[in-house]
């Protein structure tokens, strides 16, 4: 089962101004997911911006995914909500209309208890009765996963895999093992967090939940793959080339920055949903030197037939 | 006006096992609150648990209030979301339905900028035309307010107040004047955050915005006359018999513990939405212990003509 392994790609959900799902774009994006070979779609994760969607837009953008993706790459959907009896009601959503698997973020408005978050998940797992990913991402939903939890967590049926945030201290290794030792072989361990996905794959883990891989997947993949066949060189001379775009999205956040990705490729006209803010527009000029700066490495990637493409440009 | 002045007692939002609005239930609630002499109602607060319902809860609520207190007691409304589009949504609900004032909290889901809030808080205040109170309350929304960010938002029409979390230092009187110092004289300063509003009244604050008025509203506008009135043994003794009830809120969550206390006072039934649990049923003699407590020193109270009624018990 590639679905949590290698290389996951979170897209964008492209508004209109109206605030309708912009189904071409989308197919757009899909698309270039498809034809660079990612593992898996990460789609209405927090890049495709779930927490702000509702769940007529969420179904919407599900539908016309599994349509356009036509089963060529597993479709991984988010199904986080404040409540559980709404993050239910979007499990079943999911499975119904043909997602491959669950990812499930505790989001939350008062903080909440590792009993409350278990006693969700278990509800959800029930409902959506699909592979399950826990989304652990403390720096959005104010709950951060202890090893006991998800170690409890991972021997509920169809709970497969945890998507961890970087380690604070670095040490990848160490979390790897100490989730290794308390999970099923089975269970797999991935990471997000574009800027240490490099050392992450290094350490062993089995995927990299990347935000970057929704509008640049090639270079994305390439890197993936060098990470996971040992070519350190290869390696970090992508993640080289990715360093312009990694400073942006510590400064902004990943989100805000791909959007301006989004505009740089050509992609016009979608903005992030209010009151997030897009980029300045004095930095739109580092981010297309950033993404020129990938485009170049990309295309001297032996192992790459070919780049990105730009819809204009 | 007393809006954003004095003791504003925040009920729970009672829904039923189907998930309705328990209309009788919440009329019950305004009562006490209402005939217990509260400054104002936060409805849809935190403790009303605007951030798990839906639009449709949130209007039948508001409208179910504004029937029910008719105008004896300002009501001031949560309108919080996750998108601007729906917080400005939920103000143009609030005041084609007759609210006297807005609460704002900034809630989010990928951290926000302070640019990023000043403006979402523009939308607001010019959808819902209400003078609104900026909400600070970082555990849930992730978002904490400067000194220089309130004084930006007090500059806007009808920005007319702010309710902030204790002070971490303790220091009422240091940021009362700091806050004081940046703000127009009409600006209200109040806190929540039970536990210390007798000190926080002290300190001469302006409002205490009070989860266990939601319920107690008897006691704790006793507490908050005896603040306001500077007699220090009565404050002091009904802030010590509410002691065990702030230990309680501690310990569980305000949220929580309010539900245990519906229960004691005989509105049974109703329980926090999921994920949220209610509190262990073994800790519901230590609640019906600390409810008791507070009624004792309320009955002792010689400026209280009668303390809160227990409809079952």
């Amino acid at each position: 089962m590639t679905l949590f392994r290698g290389l996951s790609a979170f897209p964008l959900t492209p508004l209109d101004e109206a605030g309708e799902v912009d189904e071409a774009m989308l197919g757009c994006f899909l698309d270039r997911i498809v034809a660079a070979g990612a593992d898996s779609i990460g789609l209405l994760g927090s890049t495709g911006g779930y927490a702000y969607l509702t769940r007529e837009q969420r179904q919407r953008t599900l539908r016309v995914a599994v349509e356009r993706v036509g089963g060529r790459v597993p479709i991984v959907v988010g199904v986080g909500a404040l409540t559980t009896a709404e993050a239910v009601a979007l499990a079943r959503d999911a499975r119904s209309a043909g997602a491959d698997g669950l990812l499930l973020a505790p989001m939350s408005y008062l903080p909440l208890t590792d009993e409350e978050v278990f006693r969700h998940f278990v509800a959800v797992t029930e409902a959506g009765e699909l592979p399950l990913c826990i989304y652990d991402n403390p720096g959005t939903t104010k709950f951060a996963f202890t090893v006991d939890l998800v170690a409890r967590l991972a021997e509920l049926p169809n709970v497969a895999a945890v998507k961890l945030p970087l380690p604070a201290d670095g040490d990848h290794a160490g979390e790897l093992a100490r989730l290794r030792a308390r999970t099923p072989d089975s269970f797999a361990v991935g990471y997000s967090g574009d800027w240490g996905a490099a050392d992450a794959l290094l350490a062993g883990c089995d995927a990299w939940y990347s935000v970057v891989a929704g509008l640049l997947p090639a270079t994305a993949l390439a890197l993936t793959r060098a990470a996971i066949q040992d070519d350190f060189a290869e390696m970090r001379r992508l993640d080289d080339a990715f360093r312009p775009l990694w400073d942006l999205f510590r400064t902004y956040g990943s989100f805000r920055v791909m959007y301006a990705v989004a505009d740089v490729l050509g992609f016009a006209g979608i903005a992030p949903p209010r009151p997030v803010l897009p980029l300045p527009s004095a930095e739109l000029g580092r981010v297309a030197a950033a993404v020129r700066q990938i485009d170049r490495a990309n295309a001297q990637d032996e192992g790459s037939t070919d780049g990105d493409e730009h819809p204009a440009g």
